[in-house]
């Protein structure tokens, strides 16, 4: 096991991989802070303290409120499937150099989306990034199954 | 791989994180089985042996099966990430003691979570548990970094 | 580490979880694709050279849209669970002969999922293969726990 956590490649991928797992956990505490301060909450429970009226104003939705879900969302949708991808891999033993590549690129992306998305920057600076991301999966599965293919 | 096995850590990190997968994936049916029981559909092929009337009532929205779907999401969001950063963690060979703590921490936290979210307990039941396993995470991938850093 | 991928369970885990990850993540364009073959978006800055009438027809939900994001939001419940189990499973060193069904059984059911989701089978194929491929998770997730047990 030990000997796993020599490996470069390895080193390198648990390096980026808890980056972009940790920022896209982060984006709860973001959601929670734009349902607060932008007074949208999703749950009857959330609001119960107060008066009536009060609670059917706080249980719409935001824009605000969505925005940041839906970026939370493409998190999920892109930075999960990374992380499983690139863990196999990094376990094909590819070239340094190469998987650093693949890492950065991924993780220079998926910080510069969420900026993107959260600061309603002009397209297409949002779908570029996306689909940069999603090539570097798509880079990592190829290799993967060019490697490893056994049906 | 035997090797993996035998190592004490990796052993509690793969009967914690089965446990809260299986969880995880067990929303599924229970959001099947509120849509049942509350007429709540979101596919027209779902209803489509039903009158037209019937139909519309049916492909509804219903606030109990929202409820579940939220936590759901809630699980994707938060289980997910503690399978990833834990099996990165749990590679890093950490204190048995410490690692432990770690995931009964969060499997406790989650499993308390689904109950609070979806018997609607007073708040701030969901919040606290859902921060309390969102520290753990953190807390896992501090520690990955702080042993494995490879920019 | 190379041991890893000379076994062949391991192997196929890694060729299978390749797969239906990348087919997951195909989703995403298949989902832009559909957004703008209907007309369909959800950010502001997407739709920001349309003139101001159009821009409110186009920030619409669209059902074929929907349908896509629903079927991606289901593959995201089960795809993942899938890897993170089966990664666990195929370290227990399961037979192969076991492992394979597994693997092709999920395999098969989610590529039919999407089809069925996408193309409106009529019910219950849809049902039936998400079922089916919820057991193979069940499955090997019981096995794992069955193998590897230390709370």
């Amino acid at each position: 096991m030990a000997e796993l956590m020599e490996n470069q490649v390895f080193r390198a991928f648990t390096t980026y991989a808890a980056i972009v797992v940790l920022k896209m956990v982060l984006m709860g505490p973001l959601t929670a802070y734009f349902r607060i301060t932008r007074g949208s909450f999703a749950n009857e429970e959330d609001v119960a303290r107060k008066s009536e009226e009060e609670k059917k104003k706080l249980l719409k939705a935001h824009p605000d409120v969505e925005r940041v879900r839906r970026c939370h969302q493409n998190d999920l949708e892109n930075v999960v499937p990374f992380v499983l991808v690139g863990l196999l891999y990094a376990l094909t033993g590819p070239e340094l150099s190469s998987a650093l590549l693949h890492f950065r690129i991924f993780t220079g992306c998926r910080l510069f989306h969420t900026v993107a998305y959260i600061t309603v920057l002009p397209q297409p600076s949002r779908g570029l990034s996306y689909i940069l991301g999603m090539l570097v999966i798509c880079s990592m599965g190829y290799s993967v199954l060019n490697t490893v293919f056994l049906l």
